[in-house]
């Protein structure tokens, strides 16, 4: 089946909406998903920024804001944005690896970004944590245990490094087999459109 | 008939893919376009940026020029990369003013958009600009003239600042009459059905 990698930060407002319709693109398209949680913090430092360049450049974050809700709402759902912004992803994303391991991480994504995006609750905070994974089917002590493991914490490295190494500087991202990466939300329908043709003019 | 305003920027390249098929688009929709040519740089230069962000965030300078050779491809025209870049645009947008007076504007500026990134010239060049004005029906010398007038340069001022305070961060960007602001080519379709309805929920 061909696939597309989906490279996704908890804190990206963006991700929340590929997150909550991926799943069904991708069905309908016949192509697998991976997934792959990373951290935009240590990317965005290495640029310079100290915080989201939504929150360093405000009309860029008031425009952002007001996207989102468009298109949240032509498609149906609800968009509200967290406080504080951007939110600490990081333990939702080492829960997110343990997860997809183990069979429930789509599910506990999508229940992480309705969480933080759709009901306003604090991806950080262990009761909503608890309440993505019970969603999702998972035994939650053993997945928080699990996350502390030095394993996963040492994949969500490696996956941000991965990810700045493959070119990649904001979320979410799509990522083909053959390499070629597209950025934003936006951008779903095209990547999803290079793996299973037809694309047009070639241009390789 | 229901009209957006088309804010661009000469040097920018998604302005290019919006500039290749906005007249198009909107007589299809049946609206009127409002050409506003505006600066980047002052407004860059604000949030302490001293050249095009693709420049300044190579990750992202590399991902853009993928982004629109794909998107141009699918769209059945050329993309290059001018050199160099970002190109001063000051002298093609004062006569783009001139043009929107006068009715070839919209030529005049599909022209410089082509010359630039299609054909690879200079567009701060007055050879490059005068084939422009020539193409677009335009009195070559005339226009070089009223260009320089004072109330040319001060309109190019003031549309920059009209774009700073409504919010505008960068190109293209298309505003509605009712202050609905869409940024990027990918959001030309949107803006158009923002005008046209339907619009799905309401969100005023």
């Amino acid at each position: 089946m061909p696939q597309i990698t989906f490279w996704f930060e908890f804190a990206s407002t963006y991700s929340y909406l590929s997150a909550m319709r991926i799943q069904d693109a991708a069905k309908n398209a016949g192509i697998d998903i991976e997934w792959k949680p990373f951290l935009l913090g240590p990317i965005f430092k290495a640029q310079g920024w100290e915080s989201s360049p939504f929150n360093l450049y405000r009309a860029k974050g008031f425009y952002m804001v007001r996207d989102i809700e468009r298109i949240a709402a032509s498609r149906g759902f609800p968009f509200r944005m967290p406080v504080p912004f951007p939110q600490n992803g990081v333990q939702a994303a080492r829960l997110a690896l343990v997860g997809i391991e183990q069979g429930w991480g789509p599910a506990f994504v999508h229940s992480v970004y309705w969480a933080q995006f759709a009901e306003g609750l604090n991806i950080s905070e262990r009761e909503t944590l608890s309440k993505a994974l019970t969603v999702a089917g998972a035994n939650v002590e053993d997945a928080f245990a699990q996350a502390e493991s030095a394993e996963i914490k040492s994949r969500l490295r490696s996956n941000t490094g991965e990810a700045q190494a493959k070119g990649i500087f904001g979320a979410p991202s799509f990522l083909t087999p053959d390499g070629e990466l597209f950025w934003g939300d936006d951008r779903l329908e095209s990547s999803i459109l290079w793996v299973t043709g037809p694309r047009g003019p070639v241009l390789k």
